[in-house]
């Protein structure tokens, strides 16, 4: 038995046959027959309890059929599946599609395991299956609508078409719906259950389909999230924009998951930075999903930063320039030649510069309109431009089409903004199905769609492709045998001595036995200095009082260090505590913190910060599935809020941002090196002036102690 | 002549005139007199070339009506307006509306100077003047369509209608297209250059009219923003809610509306605080600003902060706790009684829970969905039930009907969320027309909305009508003559004294002239102290080198004294150093700032934040006009993102908040009672600790003087 294992034979399938078909058009077969009314190859309904549908013939088994089909729908109740599915994988079907319900999704009873047996058979068999429990799958290039549930058919979808993944049957029907309003799609694809296709499958076959020119995947969880980042992967070197609305993201939200589909929703943070890291677009709605992928499908790559905007009301150029503020889409003025034309053909009462109005002049004078767009495409400042035509009327698709045209000839991208309350009047569904043109109902979309734009352009040309730095075997090696030798968790000095290993510069310190032994050293290193108790028993300093701060003689030192010692006996016994660390005070500068948090999906996850309290409690950090490169380290340090801080603020020296990236990827390569052997890493506070970047204290807890504090908490959500 | 202030002869006529009708039909008389079929009243046609037109008499002049028309549309060319107005407002006519441009929105020529000669003319007569430059007005409860532009009519709206006012022509008219998609609008009402009426007016005027039941407001500046906060005012006082999207809130965007009309776009965040003051409801897009309003429109108040949540769809269900949990919207679990409907009627495929996942089974089992949702709605816990039918479907339509009648027997709200690619596809219309449930088209945006709800539904039970706190007039007098008496800018001993007199708690200082005067100050207070050269010429210490912390003992004192008035000498000569004031350093608390900027649209503005480094540059900051009351003052330190540092954070004790209150409501009426003779004010650090909170440094600017450095920069926008 061969192992069939493409896709193509049940998503683009040259024969369907539909098992459990009856007399009744408004049952689950029948209701796929009357869907699969266009499809041109051959259509078979199976039954054994008629020999013909109306007019039909009606075959007895999928065996009993003259050729063995590429796709088989199984419309038939929940009992009756598996003995069909069987039946398929002995014949060679390609892959069937299951309805039935009462699987995984129902939590106790024997569907979990009924499903796991579907599973087993598609992997064994290599016969793919799509289901249980979904409503099917839409290839609209070949009328091939194998669903009993979406009413949406759209025949012939335009080159510029994207193809839609959902793992949710309903949500995939309401975006499908926007066919109704001239989107183009070329696929609607639900996963359902996912016993064997998943959403990361769906989105892997339509990265090598040339019908799609995009891809719009909506899904709330995977049990492996490698498999849809590895799908970004795909769909990144097959050239196919990939947009990705992430649901559960929220706690709640994920609570909500669980109790539905049992998927677990995973870190919102980590899949963002996982699939943005193949060049993934991540919106965070319904609506921006379709608007941004279509937008994809129709716009080459970015040759310019700059954005032109022309309206023909004032009031819309403000709110585009609002827009494009927040999104931090660059808004130049033209140059001279530009600006000229511009002058020429904008009246008094508008405004010739950018945003321009050009006003509702252009009703009597259209040739102005269209200088005025060639002359902003033909300026180099431009990448793109935004024409705003906020009502509906017949009287812009002259317009529209001059937009598209000019925007072709130019190899540049056109955004045409219509928010009308009037949802689908004229001008929507021309823009929809313009090829040239992408249509925006929102201004906030526009502008968020085309900072995607920017990024994903700047990726395409300057792809950071670096590798991760790797610590060398011997160091690997003796690492992990510090590491399993240690407690559960590693002592501050532990700790500090592994990432010392691994070129995580960490602050000098000894460990002394008695006062007088903390004042030679303090000697040595000079003062003022810092005292801490080092016992595994203690992992919160502050709180058991067993830290001295800025210690500036010998005298305070003394005196520290009988209050700290006292204190470390009130909370461990004497046997438990190793001695005090002296280390001398690091001179102030910005406190950074990195985390390491081992993720049941993603494995080690690193996050980097401000430390100190108020940052905190603002949660401003960044985080990334480790190992990281160093673009990806300098990358996470631009994203964080109080970046500018970095770069020098009221008087402090600008950090020195190479030597701090590079901390992070060996931080990085640390947590992926032992990542089965550590649940979470803390290293806080780093403290950054200039080049002098140093661990003050750090902490590793070994993957069998549970998490005494969830770095998860402080991850932007 | 009696002055005729009345909107209501304009804006509900009961006889109009159009002047400048010709026999062109898509003139902008003619297409005025196409857009008035429908109008019950008399409509005449004025101009002095035509006898009649068509079949219709046309009149020479206004005077020469058989009547003085409530209503005449001025619909020539800008030469011919200011006879024609003189006329009407000779003959009494109630309003003109004038649609020419070449008015004010034209930068140099003579339109501005044209523009204050009909502002003086609607003065002086009390005869309203709509525009010029605008579009007209449509009352679509008398079929007044009183405009040359929009196609939109709706004969006769529903009671639950909203009314539209927007400043910007266009923009109004793609808002108003929302009828063609089944909104019910009474009044659309643009207000173009408004010479006159302005946008404030028009709000005030919906605000007491029966036919709208909540106002939509669009606008992008005011030269008086006083004017729309009286509006606010009123149509609170009305009990009509009020959304508000004003537009221009970037500065780019504020650049393009100075650049297109002239409006000065003021602080963002200074209208949202004095709109929001008053119960209005501010939302940052267009698509929020018609679907709030509407929701408002048809919502009784909130009897409860919990909302229920009913999807036929996992997915949906999970976006809704997603956006719930953005928006702070709680969606708690049933009482016991609603849990065991719930459990007896959804299977156990689905999700017995809030949100609850009904599945698409309702489609067999209607009956099973209305138990449901008369149990959400008998609990208690619930104020509101969100429905979510993802897709459009006919088969929605019985559902949308039992959520009405249930949610109006309940008292309680119903809202129908409908994402759907096909915008209007079938329920879509329907739901908007049902006078019992909201229509929203964006999860988001329906739990902003009941976010919103919550809040002004809050307000409605327990107003903040507390008065904000006066200092006696001995007080103001006495610093007035202190502000006046002192330099441009104030010194840091100057501003602190003055600050005192109105109660606020300022660090005891010593003004000393030498190094032994010093030591002897700090020992009165005890050591450590901290020393600052004071001087008028010297406004940023620190930069200075006039500034030393953590003073510990004599030795360091006297070190630091020769240190900081040797730097002092560099930067200023001695004749301008007042000496050295010398403070006990305060103990570590929460830093705060409290700032007062004097704007020139909106008076004393005053900012609460956090102070220090990092928090300044994250922009967490509170702002709103003064005074402020006790209650508005609690209310900026809840808005502040880092609002629970404050109740004690990592062993810091809770800041006490009344003390605080006071101290900011304080700062206020300092702020209002100066704000002539000052431009800003900078209390930062407040050092606050428990009940311990002290102003460590002060400056104050006085009006004649430009600001050094901007606390509008770090105002939240």
């Amino acid at each position: 038995m061969t192992l069939r294992k493409d896709l193509r034979r049940v998503l683009a399938p040259r024969s369907i046959a539909v098992v459990g078909v009856s007399t009744n058009p408004g049952g689950f077969g029948g209701a796929t027959i009357e869907r699969l009314a266009d499809f041109s190859g051959p259509l078979y309904r199976v039954n054994p309890r008629y020999a013909v549908i109306g007019d039909q013939p009606c075959w007895p088994s999928v065996s009993a059929l003259p050729e063995v089909p590429d796709c088989v729908v199984i419309a038939t109740g929940r009992d009756m599946v598996e003995p069909i599915a069987r039946e398929c994988a002995d014949l060679g079907v390609g892959g069937v599609i299951i309805y039935a319900s009462g699987y995984a999704e129902v939590s106790g009873g024997d569907g979990a395991a009924l499903q796991e047996r579907l599973t087993e058979l598609a992997r064994t068999s290599g016969m793919r299956i799509v289901g249980p429990n979904c409503i099917g799958v839409q290839n609209f290039t070949l009328a091939a609508n194998i669903t009993f549930h979406s009413r949406t058919m759209l025949r012939d979808p335009a080159p510029h078409a994207i193809g839609l993944v959902s793992q949710s049957g309903a949500l995939g029907n309401a975006l499908t719906q926007a066919v109704e309003s001239g989107m183009q799609i070329s696929h609607a694809l639900a996963s359902g259950n996912s016993c064997d296709v998943d959403a990361a499958d769906l989105v892997t076959f339509l990265a090598g389909e040339p019908s799609c020119r995009a891809i719009a995947c909506l899904f709330e969880g995977m049990a492996k999230p490698a498999r849809m980042i590895e799908a970004a992967r795909i769909a990144w070197a097959a050239g196919k924009p990939l947009v990705i609305y992430k649901i559960a993201s929220s706690q709640q939200g994920a609570a909500a998951a669980l109790s539905h589909t049992g998927s677990l929703a995973g870190s919102h943070a980590a899949y963002r930075a996982a699939l943005e890291r193949h060049g993934a677009v991540l919106v965070d709605d319904l609506e921006a999903l379709l608007e941004t992928a279509a937008f994809f499908a129709k716009v080459p790559p970015a040759t310019a930063d700059g954005v032109a905007v022309i309206a023909t009301s004032g009031g819309a150029s403000v709110i585009c320039a609002d827009k494009a503020e927040i999104q931090g889409v660059a808004l130049p003025q033209p140059g001279p030649e530009a600006q000229a034309i511009l002058n020429a053909n904008i009246p008094d009462f508008g405004s010739a510069r950018n945003p321009c109005d050009v006003t509702a002049q252009v009703i009597n004078d259209p040739q102005s309109l269209i200088a005025c767009i060639e002359a902003l495409f033909a300026d180099p400042v431009y990448g793109a431009l935004v024409q705003a035509n906020p009502y509906a009327s017949a009287v812009t698709l002259p317009r529209l089409d001059v937009l598209g045209t000019k925007a072709r000839a130019a190899g540049k991208a056109a955004c045409w903004v219509s928010f009308s309350g009037w949802l689908d009047g004229p001008g929507l569904i021309e823009a929809e199905r313009n090829p040239d043109v992408a249509l925006f109902r929102s201004f906030d979309r526009c502008f968020a769609a085309l900072a995607a734009w920017h990024w994903r352009s700047a990726r395409l040309i300057a792809p950071t492709e670096d590798v991760p730095w790797q610590a060398d075997a011997a160091t690997r090696a003796a690492v992990a045998s510090q590491i399993s030798a240690a407690g559960l968790c590693l002592t501050e000095r532990e700790a500090k001595a592994a990432l010392a290993h691994y070129g995580l510069p960490v602050v000098e310190e000894a460990l002394v036995q008695s006062a007088e032994e903390a004042v030679a050293a303090a000697r040595r290193t000079g003062y003022p200095v810092a005292i801490k108790v080092e016992s595994p028993d203690i992992l919160h300093k502050t709180e058991a009082g067993v830290l001295a701060l800025n210690l500036g003689d010998a005298a305070q030192l003394r005196e520290a260090y009988a209050m700290v010692w006292a204190n470390a006996l009130k909370v461990a016994p004497s046997e438990r505590l190793n001695g005090v660390l002296v280390q001398p005070m690091i001179p102030q500068g910005i406190e950074l913190m990195i985390g390491v948090k081992v993720d049941p999906l993603f494995g080690p996850l690193l996050v980097v910060g401000f430390g100190g309290i108020l940052v905190e409690l603002l949660r401003d950090t960044a985080l990334m599935p480790a190992p990281v490169s160093r673009g990806e380290a300098l990358g996470m340090l631009t994203r964080l809020k109080g970046a500018a801080l970095l770069k020098g603020f009221r008087g402090m020296p600008a950090v020195d941002l190479d030597r701090l990236a590079d901390v992070i990827v060996r931080a990085g390569a640390f947590a992926a090196d032992h990542a089965e052997a550590i649940s979470e890493v803390d290293i806080n506070p780093l403290i950054c002036a200039g080049e002098r970047i140093v661990a003050v204290d750090a902490l590793i807890l070994r993957a069998e102690q549970a998490a005494p504090h969830n770095i998860q908490d402080v991850v932007e959500t």
